[in-house]
């Protein structure tokens, strides 16, 4: 298992925080996110090595942006 | 028909705007519900006169508060 921590920007409440949640957890291989809404980290559990082009285009379905 | 516009704290999101439109709209004789997600301001079009017990309770359960 790999751990991946990533910050996201522009999440405002409990639904944005479900919707990302929703859209990086449907990427193959992951097994948990977790998500702090305050700071906007973002904390992956996944089976295999995550590209971050996949992250960020989750986040982007989400409506939410990738910070670096 | 009947417009009158409501006052709801807490929305801070697209996903807030419409967690509040779909229970109020969900209430029995409304026809109608837009949300101005700055100010806050629901304004609800029904065929009937509604109770603010009911806008309160909708309001509730999409977990924001009605003001006053």
């Amino acid at each position: 298992m790999a751990t991946t921590t990533y910050t996201v920007k522009g999440m405002t409440c409990g639904h944005c925080v479900a919707a990302v949640t929703e859209e990086i957890s449907s990427i193959d291989g992951v097994a948990s996110v977790e998500v702090a809404l305050e700071s906007g980290a973002v904390t992956v559990t996944s089976d295999r090595d995550l590209s971050l082009d996949d992250i960020r285009a989750a986040v982007d379905e989400a409506g939410y942006e990738l910070v670096a």
